[in-house]
């Protein structure tokens, strides 16, 4: 890696010593995100305003400096690993939120966190939809950058549908504004839409302004069980194909619920109620005999005759459809109900020290064929694969889960990730539906988009970063992550 | 212009003659919008499927031919217009529609009309909700390279927020899909949202898919008189700050609703509902004596009680802020309250031969400043300058009504939307919110942008299309639309 020494110095007089940071727990704690691939950087600089930017900018593009900028570092895909050293730009302390309640909108700096902006939108009875898994800790500058989604996008959107404008600087460290606080806007080329996504390497985002929507009231909650991943999923193609608009559906394979019981040291329904003989028929999973699959199924608005007649409709398709449901429109209530999804995600490490967890995309008529695929793969690999997700637009979490430690179970995670890729691919579906390419997904790239894709794409990075300053080689260059070994360090919200 | 004769030549011999109209009618046809400036292609190109659409490109590259795409020629800003002759790719025959009701998607063809796919999701009871004016002529690929908007853009958005996935064609001729039937997706950049918008200088597109939506099954509708233009605004802002999201609130000004009364040959609300010896105090337009401003509401849902109770929320609001109000939830009856609105745009040529019509956008805050900024350009030109539009969004169409044939007040129309765009720009607004920059709002488009920003839009018109072959010269290149007369034709859309 060059030698960035004589830069850094240039940039500790430009903008202060005390913004730049060279030590060493400095640059570790700035060298990975949540997927904990570690590059060092060589500094890790904390601007005090936009002239700092600016000047960190010029700086860069005269010397070659990569930079990396940086939010919370709680990205999936290694986005905001300073992936060839360089510097990276802390954003993280950049916290502002500023509501505008008469016009339904927060003016927020990027290191803002998601979740403090939707409780600021919430003190003036707004809302700020999507919601990550990380809300509580993941910044708005990089839901931006990776087009965050969350549990509620297939009724409410995702990130991008509440970007009305940017404020931040080009590569080349011109100032620039996309977009505008207007709730329409065609003026010029959609600038703001081609940043938001692009994972931090079209541009340094410093301000943003959201659309927020009035907040709905009420909600009701239910947790229903089925006896087969197939029947669960069958229901929710039911569910979405009636026009139910629900603002959440989430399915867990068995594989999953039977590590959330096993976590929790109870069942999420007695067996009494499934019907213990029939459950688990038709699942080739012997993991996960008499444990169901899970849809948890949430309506909500704020008018209470009309939200308990879509309630309604919920609960006859789950007298249809499933071996048993629970119901309840109390908020206390709905976080017992809620408790198995909050839970799978840690409880899956009962099967294994590691996990590949992709968040891919396939369309209706994919979701039964992927749901084999996993137990397909699950066969021939011998690894655990539970599968979870957001049903109503069809982005699962699927999940392979190995002993890092052990060679053999490493190779054949490898080589069953990339069979899940070519599959989802192949029916229809995309390899990221929310963590974004970054490092770890870079392997994938070429079996989402043709050459032709990749080079148009390419002909964008070389054109607004001529010196391939900002985030070089993330997304485009293959990087075999399986040649890293991730660093051991508990993060902030490892613990739920 | 450069002699397109062999190329041309070469095009009929790689597609057929037959796809190549060299006539003079045809050519004539095609080389307007509806902004009505004329300019002459060399042929008119109507493919049958791709393979052409591609031999066109590489023809196109090979000699330097510019290629401008059109559908129904319906745009306002003359992005349709062949400004630089060449050849016009006409799609307007691209026609399928083709409705997933299970999985909520349309898949069309730029040449679908907009009415239709609304029509067509509406028999499986879903809904397509962007609406421009035109929606009974204009195409679907027209919409998404302008990013229309419409009535409903507020409450349900513009036609980018429906897009999910585009196919087509790269300037320089390779295929290539963007997004794709899938309601979240991040591998890669955006280029979809690039080419939403880019008012067909990045791409030509062939095939789009759509979301949409649960059709809300009931309206209700009001129509509200007050004593000014500014209290009309006020109370619009009073109803948006109370977070009632409605799915219609149109702004007409007293010299618009004037128009339409004389139009009409009757008074929106009889005299003696209005308390005529306050209604247009405050109000300096001597024109409009006695004559309201009206705001006409809607909301909408499918649950009759929370639309009764939206619906009554909106009375409360009138009762507190209009002079006179009506109201109906039956269909028939809402039409004859849209009669106002539907009449109004044709009902201004009483005021000149001729109208500028900008659909510029100004935050709440400038709601008051713009309408009074219109009044005052009327005092210093002494032409008509009535408004109307979206409230909800501060969408506005601003208008200048002038006769064609008087080149004084030519020059004072010139004059005066320039001196209407600085003051849109002073007041932290959008030069054009869904009707995009064309040609003839191209002498404004660096009022909305600095030098950084526009060098960063062309580094990507070139990245992508670097023979400068895609409707070269549209959206950057300012054209002085006074130095050019407009055609006199009838078009379909004019009859209303």
């Amino acid at each position: 890696m060059p030698d960035f020494s004589e830069a850094t110095r240039q940039l500790a007089a430009a903008i202060g010593a005390e913004q730049v940071r060279t030590d060493e727990p400095s640059r570790f704690a700035a060298s990975f995100d949540n997927s904990r691939f570690s590059f060092m950087p060589a500094a890790v600089v904390l601007p005090r305003d936009e002239a700092d930017i600016a000047a960190l900018l010029r700086l860069a593009n005269k010397h070659r400096v990569p930079v990396t900028v940086r939010g919370a570092g709680s990205g999936c895909a290694g986005a905001a690993a300073p992936l060839r050293g360089g510097w990276v730009l802390q954003l993280a302390h950049w916290t502002d939120i500023e509501i505008d309640a008469a016009a339904s909108l927060a003016h927020v700096r990027p290191g803002a966190l998601t979740g403090d902006i939707a409780d600021a939108a919430a003190a003036h009875a707004l809302f700020y939809p999507p919601d990550p898994s990380s809300v509580k800790y993941c910044t708005i500058g990089g839901n931006i950058a990776t087009n965050a989604g969350g549990l509620r996008a297939a009724k409410y959107g995702v990130c991008r549908d509440y970007v009305l404008g940017l404020e931040g600087f080009l590569p080349t460290g011109e100032f620039v504004r996309w977009g505008a606080p207007l709730r329409k806007y065609v003026s010029g080329y959609n600038m703001k839409d081609l940043w938001i996504g692009s994972e931090g390497t079209l541009g340094v985002i410093t301000k943003a302004v959201l659309k927020l929507i009035p907040r709905p009231l009420l909600r009701h909650t239910f947790l229903t069980a089925f006896a087969t991943d197939e029947a669960a999923l069958a229901a929710a193609v039911a569910l979405l194909s009636a026009h139910v608009a629900p603002s959440v559906l989430e399915f867990l394979d068995t594989q999953t619920v039977a590590c959330a019981e096993q976590r929790n040291g109870f069942p999420v329904f007695p067996k009494t109620e499934l019907a213990a003989d029939s459950v688990g028929d038709g699942n080739d999973d012997g993991a996960a005999g008499g444990v169901p699959a899970v849809l948890l199924v949430e309506v909500d608005g704020s008018h209470p005759d009309a939200l308990a007649a879509d309630a309604e409709r919920v609960r006859e398709w789950a007298r249809r459809h499933a071996r048993a449901f629970r119901e309840t429109a109390d908020v206390a209530e709905a976080e017992k109900l809620w408790n198995v999804r909050r839970t799978c995600s840690q409880a899956m490490f009962l099967l294994g020290n590691a996990k590949l967890n992709e968040d891919i995309v396939v369309p209706l008529s994919g979701y039964a064929p992927l749901i084999q695929f996993t137990r397909e793969i699950k066969a021939r690999t011998g690894l655990a694969t539970p599968t979870f997700g957001h049903a109503a637009d069809g982005n699962f979490h699927i999940h392979i889960m190995y002993d890092r430690d052990d060679a053999a179970q490493c190779r054949r995670a490898e080589e069953g990730i990339l069979l899940m890729m070519q599959k989802v691919v192949e029916l229809g579906g995309a390899i990221t539906g929310e963590h974004g390419i970054g490092i770890t997904k870079s392997p994938f790239l070429r079996l989402q988009h043709t050459p032709a894709e990749i080079a148009a794409m390419l002909a964008i990075k070389r054109a607004l970063d001529p010196n391939n300053i900002l985030a070089p080689d993330q997304i485009f260059e293959v990087t075999n992550v399986w040649e890293h070994r991730p660093v051991k360090v508990t993060l902030p919200w490892d613990k739920h």
